[in-house]
């Protein structure tokens, strides 16, 4: 870990290989995008594979259509109320489907936790990776 | 609470009471906003006021100049990673400064986690607010 000196109630930017190390932590984020009406964010399951993203939908639900080829954002966090602090992911690029011979094994795609057809697998090619770390105060 | 069927792993939308009251549970949500480069997302420390969420940042920093007089949305959730269940809140709507005779008392307004000065608060008021649970599997 970092060697950097850490101020108590600071925020601390994370590099690269941290968020990647924080991402790799969870199996829920949420992905951010531009609807007709401004932002929206959904929590998804989600892999990381090869320092991508990869989300499962369905191809004729609202998140499938807005998200095609299009700039959006994936965040994970986690946040304790207790002692006051926590760290937040934001991944930031562009979304595109990907065909089943792109796809990683089955056992290595993401699992979806609702039921129902979500066959449709995009993946986010993070853009920039950034993060941030606020300790206890 | 109440008293419809729940299927488990399906997912139920809420009414925005449902919302409101799930929303009244937290002190952290995240702010989604339009950047230049696409959407960003970035947890921040809230209260609701009035079915307004009130939150504080500087009117220095990237965040406050963005959000101010713009389209944001703000959510909330919570995830169990071992039930694989959990819930999650959108509100959507504009955001503007709030003046300091429309603040609440001292004591109603957001405490911010980390350190440093936070002054400029801004209100976001949802023009739509919705979410969904998801049951245990």
């Amino acid at each position: 870990m970092s060697t950097e000196t850490w101020f108590q109630g600071h925020l601390k930017e994370l590099c690269e290989d941290e968020c990647l190390e924080l991402l790799a932590t969870k199996t829920v984020g949420r992905v951010a995008y531009s609807g007709p009406d401004g932002p929206e964010v959904v929590p998804l399951n989600f892999v990381l594979q090869d320092g991508t993203v990869l989300i499962r939908t369905s191809a004729y639900g609202t998140l499938g259509r807005r998200l095609q080829l299009g700039v959006a954002a994936f965040q994970v966090d986690e946040i304790d109320e207790f002692t006051q602090s926590g760290w937040s992911v934001l991944l930031r690029g562009s979304v595109e489907p990907v065909m089943d011979d792109a796809l990683p094994a089955e056992d290595a795609r993401p699992v979806v936790w609702p039921e129902g057809e979500r066959s449709f697998h995009l993946r986010l090619t993070p853009r920039t990776i950034t993060g941030r770390r606020l300790l206890p105060a």
